[in-house]
């Protein structure tokens, strides 16, 4: 899936024939949308079509999660194309599954659509979705498709399943353990920058390319973001279970807010040492951000926060997608960052404002 | 819970105290609208308040299902109380999983709100959430709460739990069958039309009272509909196991349609034998609606339609909760109405039209 931006999206969407829905109707849609299903998972008994779908994980625990999605609060369809919107609806959902240690294995997803949206839009939104059950391995099982008066708004659960004494709760971490993170922060924030930049410009001119040349890796971990599925296949392989977990979706400071509030700990991060990718540094020079606030409350990351035993550090150390962030300490020292001076600020919440306004 | 004519509601809204959403915050709201929540499931292993809930039904399935319901076109708030909104929100899920012959167990919440909702407001669609998951032995294990720009969406997931031998799909009819009802239909539909006149009468004045007496049976009917556990249960207690069943959210005719299809069989429905209230048929007449039409296309009546083998109508003869309305047949012969005068007349799918306007 290559990320397309705005302009020429715009540009494709007028050329291609639009079908409205009303002229397939509800359970033509339906139909339209749901009949090259390949059911993967043996758990799976049945799958779309009947009052509900059916699954079996024998001896093992279900785990059940979900997201909604709003337009212009979650995405603006202005720069996000409905392809990449279905696959990150659905990533940011496994996300949550992988953050317990847990595998994903079955989705369903429900759709509220003004009627500005064509057949085709609709389908151009299912490929994105099928296109990351296909990449994860999950099943697509039901799901309700239905109209709003204005605007899109995506609901999608998923159940995962694990073996029960492998879950990994936000209650776990200990005073001494290690607090850890994969991959890098801040890349999805200001890839957002940038495109809501673009944007402006572009609805000033229409006729304006936009520059988006040399931040292919932001505009991806905004796009078409990653659920780590590979860290916790990694754990299995390395026979490492972390003592708490947490996936990054509101920001590193919120995050680790919620395991130092749940385990009952708290904590010191050291700005020194939360991984950064070189793009998502430029791009804060330019717009004058510090990149560290990116970090901190950017969100949309999906990277895992988790906290180990001091004894298994050992078994990550050579790994350069892990970076060991901070430790856990004692709950009275409360969540602090430790900035690069030394000094020591106490970590703040943001989750979202979007009821702000 | 009382059903409050939208005259008092508006009333009633006025005096209360309101709290803007945005000075409590998202962990705040989510703090106040899940604190008083006790697990009654033994296999709710966690519920609210990680990535994700744990749940463990050892040896049994997992019926999984998933509902949307958006303002303007599912529900008019200038009539329906929130929290018979959030009653029925549950149920219309609840009746999924009921009719698939197994019983629900956990639901996750996801709501979408605009800035015109406040705290008090959200309030009282949660205590209409947790009034059904009480009366139903359901635990609320999590969700999402979130911004939308305009108006209110609802999307709830249930989990539910089945023997696999129990479990009563759509696909099992057989020509010979019997086609069996539980309760009365078309009561939603008149309920709703109801309300619909008088909501343009009190547009117009708004000091006039609504003229709601008399109907108080098709008024639940719409405003607090139930699932069927009840019928689930008497399945159990007779021994009984339908050979193919679906819930009536659409209206009779579609849902005999989606059994047929899914069965490869025809059917014939007898007019003459559709149960329905007489406040329905009262309505009806004053509104110059054929009753019938209301059972066969109104919807939102959840009852379970099911099929029996032969030998099993003995069970459910003396038992007037249930009605045979007609028999399955070779499909050849389609799926018809058999009018009162005999006349055969083909069934239609309706589905909803929400997206042809």
């Amino acid at each position: 899936m290559q990320l397309t931006p705005f302009s020429l999206l715009l540009i494709m969407s007028k050329e291609k024939k639009q079908t409205r829905i009303a002229d397939l109707g509800e359970f033509g849609l339906i139909e339209r949308l749901t009949k090259n299903i390949n059911i993967v998972n043996k758990s799976t008994l049945r799958g779309v079509g009947d009052d509900a779908a059916v699954i079996d994980y024998k001896e093992n625990c279900v785990v059940f999660s979900t997201d909604l999605l709003t337009e212009g609060v979650h995405f603006n369809l202005m720069y996000v194309p409905l392809k990449h919107l279905g696959y990150k609806a659905v990533v940011v959902n496994l996300s949550d599954i992988y953050a317990m240690n847990a595998r994903p294995r079955q989705i369903t997803v429900n759709l509220a659509l003004s009627n500005k949206f064509s057949v085709e839009a609709v389908e151009e939104l299912y490929s994105g979705i099928h296109l990351a059950c296909e990449h994860y391995g999950v099943d697509l099982v039901g799901g309700d498709t239905t109209s709003s008066l204005t605007g899109l708004t995506i609901s999608i659960s998923v159940l995962g399943e694990a073996i029960p004494e492998n879950l990994v709760y936000r209650s776990g971490a200990k005073p001494g353990d290690l607090l850890c993170v994969s991959g890098d922060l801040g890349g999805a924030y200001m890839g957002l920058q940038l495109l809501e930049r673009e944007n402006e410009v572009f609805k000033v001119n229409q006729n304006t390319q936009p520059q988006l040349q040399g931040y292919d890796y932001i505009l991806g971990r905004q796009l078409k973001p990653e659920a780590r599925a590979d860290v916790v296949n990694a754990f299995e392989k390395l026979k490492l279970k972390p003592t708490s977990m947490i996936d990054i979706s509101d920001g590193l400071s919120s995050e680790i807010l919620h395991l130092c509030k749940n385990s009952n700990v708290g904590c010191q991060l050291f700005e020194g040492s939360v991984p950064m990718d070189d793009q998502t540094k430029k791009m804060a020079g330019e717009l004058n951000i510090n990149p560290i606030v990116a970090a901190l409350n950017g969100g949309e990351d999906y990277e895992l926060l988790f906290t180990l035993s001091p004894e298994d550090s050992e078994k990550i150390k050579n790994d350069p997608d892990f970076t060991v962030i901070g430790k856990i300490t004692e709950p009275a020292e409360g969540a602090n960052l430790i900035a690069m001076g030394g000094s020591k600020i106490p970590l703040q919440a943001q989750g979202w404002n979007h009821l702000k306004s």
